[in-house]
């Protein structure tokens, strides 16, 4: 399963009630939905049960999946301190899960994800959702019941799109050493 | 090692830069130093080498000493939210490394703890540590040289001083059933 994509993207959307989670497989640059999906969190009282079920899970789908990235929404700003203090333990224990499986971290705001996705850095949850269905061709039924989800999958797309953007390089100077340096950008 | 106390808890003080850690040993309702120390992070330049390094140093604290509880220091009020957001990642991060290994977690404000150790919420932290080697009779040499450690110690002490305080229970009704109900509180 593993062997058929480039590369594989986990997305991840961390809340304290719900977690979302999508996963992105590359394919000769072209991505496609493996699966996504929520952690639910709301049913438990205890805080730290939530943290623990964090790690698990998202511990487990790494272990399923075996991505090689993760993208995840961090928004920089909250609405108080005591909220930004619970999302920081949600994200801390989601984070170190993928770091204790070796895969390096990209944060992105939820602004530059929704503009990376719709071109509209204030879209709704909604119309992210329906973007990602346009762009990578997905069925209704693929569709989940959370945006939670949806959200995931979008970093992790917001990702790829970052990811393959060419790399401004100041050594490359010219079209022959910029063709040196990045000999797959050659159309053949 | 672990046999000689009835019970051994972990302080934690988080921070971004130092994480102290102290470990406190009670036999026979006396608390003892069994270690203290920090976890220096602000030699490591990228935020998820400094995560990933509190998952490893405080696992391997807590296996080295298996401690029975954790205890926290957790502020409950920030300078910003940026700076709550990334000191949440730390305590989640070293939350999730005590969970893993079945421990259960109390947080305590700072104030608390200061109140708990010199009597006033307010004390430096100096005045914490002066007043740790009076109560756990410390040698000079005993002393760290961060004040992370003896916060963390401090911590500890707190818990140990708020599990040992007696339950207020409602079905207490008499002397006669209290020592019924609490046959260990009786001086003999």
């Amino acid at each position: 399963m593993k062997d058929q994509w480039d590369k594989i993207i986990i997305g991840i959307d961390p809340g304290t009630n719900v977690m979302g989670y999508g996963l992105l497989g590359i394919k000769k640059k072209t991505p496609q939905l493996i699966a996504m999906g929520v952690i639910k969190l709301n049913k438990m009282d205890d805080h730290y049960m939530r943290l623990r079920h964090i790690y698990e899970r998202v511990t487990g789908v790494i272990e399923a999946y075996l991505p090689d990235e993760m993208a995840i929404e961090a928004p920089f700003f909250g609405v108080n301190v005591q909220s930004m203090l619970k999302l920081g333990r949600a994200q801390g224990v989601a984070m170190v899960a993928a770091l204790n499986r070796d895969l390096p971290i990209t944060e992105y705001e939820p602004r530059k994800i929704k503009m990376a996705i719709t071109g509209n850095g204030a879209a709704s949850k909604e119309q992210v959702a329906s973007m990602l269905q346009r762009t990578l061709k997905l069925d209704k039924d693929e569709m989940p019941e959370f945006l939670d989800a949806t959200d995931a999958l979008a970093a992790a797309l917001c990702h790829f799109y970052e990811s393959s953007k060419p790399i401004k390089s100041t050594s490359a100077k010219s079209w022959k050493s910029f063709i040196a340096q990045n000999p797959d950008r050659v159309k053949k």
